[in-house]
């Protein structure tokens, strides 16, 4: 058996007590070749680790922690590797554990609207299922068709619907778990409400497989909504589009989106995508609302009185479902076309309170004017939350990494979070020392000392160094 | 000084001490007179503290706690003593830490909606101070205008518009706390979305005071409906109705509330209401929907037809609010009319998946016949959360209790938690061991023991003996 260079090989004892407690049903991969695609994640950041096992089973997750506690072996618990942060990548080397096997859909139950699911289920999944039966799991990330529900707990994952739904974290009744101790955690309820014992189930949730490695989750799914509608406004400034995500968040209805999109985003769509946009426009939003036919109408037409400024150019409701999905794939076409624009991005998922973004968004142009990179804001602007694009050329990186420190601290300033819906993982823990104050960060890493004594699980992640 | 003769009296070098911290604001009371109206709480249990400080400041609970924990003296703090279960009740003597003065709305940030506030504050003064700005905090418990924000923080606490608006645990954004340890903790983000660091605020909330003392937190307000209508169901049977919540629930719209009646309450409201309700009516639900105005009335349009069965007997629409408050007002009754009833009353908010609630008080019923006491539901039928209200005579205590445990034993069996949203206390203790398992409890045990490492807050409460 081959292995990372920088990390003790795996010894052949601990391969085979792999390979035995898998015998049933999981998998054990430990040829570099098989183990080079569970090295790394969507942050580029990459380690081999010495073994991925491919577990099936509770029992197999259950067996596998207890050997790589005995024998102080890292584990790095994986889906399908999204994560934007590193939070998947086997830094230590050791074992990945990959759930994306344990992908069955376990039982839905329609008259209480939850779903029980194994971790490795994608999101997309949930959702085609659940539409079937006209409901949906609200947690929409963009990478939906790949990502693992075991991920977007992992992470507390999002994307647009949060506005109005929440995250992953509003949306989970019930967890199954194996705490690093290598014991099975039972958290939460079935039911709506319960105060019954510490809150477990939100604690695990966004603590990316630093406290025990999920194994099955109870879904609160929401019925499906009879009626979308979508509004393209189109502004003459960032600064007006944005001063009108406030005036829309003011008034009663919460729309089920709003993002918006900056000028350099506006100039993508008009060169990348079919929707016109009068040159006149530097900002958009969309804005979806969500429910009955005449609740929609009347929510479209008081957030469209709520959005008109002096400086709103352009207009569009989208009655009809096609005219609405074109928005949004243009929506969703500006992350991948951001890739070609420059060799090297880096992708934030900053949040600030939705009154400082106009704030924001000025002192990052100034940022971005500083070290001449160039900075690309989007996102879910109705939850304050903006993926912020940093582009530049491989010379420019630690100007791109100034740009990134600067903002970081800008964020804090505005009372803002270093993470919205992406998570730690590895690229922000020196940010998170910045923004969380040295007593509760201690508290947090005694916390995870109880879940996992011996810091097996994805040890190095998630809390500041 | 007297004291409580089961505990060792505090030392008067420790009331001095207490004396010294408190000198700028605060207050110490020990004569066991002016001590006495802070040995119990709602459920009628009582221990005579030692001392009573009436903290005034962060700082001066920072200080209390570091001295008790010095001197291993247990602490119990202590909003307002609505709580239902004896979690406010000083069962150790030694010192109960008072928020009641602590009662100043800090900030309100209408662009974010969010309302900064000390534990102190009733319910009912942030919901007026809210209201005054088209806004409202969701939680809203029967005791609002006794009851303060620490304890709703400290029990998860909720009421009728839990079912569209989620607990207190749901519409919390951050917490700064004084841990066992005496240190400051700082939890949470001023965003609506945050994935930086574990989860403190949700560990905190509903954790009865056992892990940190709460002085200040930050909650996530809403804009108040534009319009509200309710709808007053009479059913046939008990079992008609539960079935109609059922199918209520199964539609798009959420309602703002279900409440339930069984028969017993139909009675009383008979007998002490100025409702009229027809004598084939059995069972009520009173069902709410806000929104704005053309959805309600569709709304209302859309839950009448799911909630219309062949024993749906009588159905009316509020759409006066006077009408809606006698409505109302007839339900808040209830509870206090029920201790007219019998002397003694035992009063459970047990809830179940929507699903097994006919099944639930079919057999509560059963359970009723079994022991011969009065048992009387009602409440949050839409989240499944019930007020089992078990009402007997003195000498029938013995068998209230093993009614009560075998309600318990029922809520279990039927996939449900024993609290929905009044905690655990002391009063529940035994029958949470039932609920969770014994690696759950631990692993909740050791977390509690990180914030609390002397056992000194709230000891003896919230987890199994």
């Amino acid at each position: 058996m081959q292995s990372n260079s920088e990390h003790t090989p795996l010894e052949s004892s601990y391969l085979k007590q792999l390979q035995a407690i898998c015998q049933q049903s999981g998998q054990v991969l430990y040829q570099p070749a098989d183990c080079l695609p569970y090295g790394c994640d969507n942050s580029k950041q990459y380690a081999l680790p010495d073994a991925v096992v491919l577990v099936q089973t509770h029992e197999e997750v259950m067996a596998v922690v207890k050997l790589c506690r005995k024998h102080h072996l890292p584990i790095t618990p994986r889906g399908r590797g999204t994560n934007t942060t590193g939070a998947a990548v086997p830094i230590h080397g050791g074992v990945v554990v990959s759930l994306e096997k344990m992908d069955r859909i376990l039982e839905l139950d329609t008259t209480n609207r939850t779903l029980r699911v194994q971790p490795g289920v994608t999101n997309q999944a949930i959702q085609d299922y659940c539409a079937s039966h006209r409901l949906f799991w609200p947690p929409d990330p963009g990478s939906a068709a790949y990502c693992t529900v075991g991920g977007n707990l992992a992470c507390n994952a999002a994307g647009p619907r949060a506005l109005k739904y929440g995250t992953t974290r509003d949306n989970t009744l019930r967890l199954k778990a194996v705490a690093g101790t290598g014991e099975t955690l039972k958290t939460g309820a079935l039911t709506t409400k319960s105060v019954a014992g510490l809150d477990l189930t939100r604690l695990l949730i966004g603590s990316e497989g630093t406290l025990a490695i999920i194994t099955e989750a109870v879904l609160q799914l929401r019925s499906l909504p009879p009626c979308t509608q979508t509004l393209q406004l189109g502004y003459a400034t960032v600064e007006d589009a944005l001063q009108a995500v406030c005036d829309i968040m003011q008034q009663y209805e919460t729309p089920s989106a709003i993002e918006f999109l900056d000028d350099t985003c506006v100039e993508l769509l008009r060169q990348h995508s079919e929707l016109h946009i009068d040159k006149n426009i530097n900002a958009m939003l969309i804005v979806e609302a969500d429910g009955s036919e005449a609740a929609v109408s009347e929510a479209i037409e008081t957030i469209h009185s709520a959005a008109k400024n002096d400086r709103l150019c352009h207009s569009r409701r989208a009655t009809q479902p096609s005219v609405a999905e074109s928005l949004w794939s243009a929506r969703k076409m500006l992350s991948p076309v951001l890739r070609n624009f420059k060799p090297c991005k880096i992708n934030e998922d900053i949040v600030v309170p939705i009154s400082a973004l106009v704030e924001l968004v000025h002192n990052i142009r100034i940022i971005n004017e500083r070290y001449q990179v160039n900075i690309v804001n989007f996102g879910h602007a109705g939850n304050g939350n903006l993926h912020v694009n940093i582009l530049y050329h491989p010379e420019q990186e630690e100007k791109a990494q100034q740009a990134l420190a600067d903002i970081f601290s800008l964020v804090l300033k505005l009372n803002g979070s270093i993470s919205g819906e992406h998570g730690i993982g590895l690229s922000k823990r020196n940010a998170l020392a910045q923004e969380l104050d040295s007593n509760t960060i201690n508290i947090m890493r005694e916390l995870t000392r109880v879940l996992d004594p011996d810091d097996i699980l994805n040890s190095g992640k998630a809390l500041p160094p």
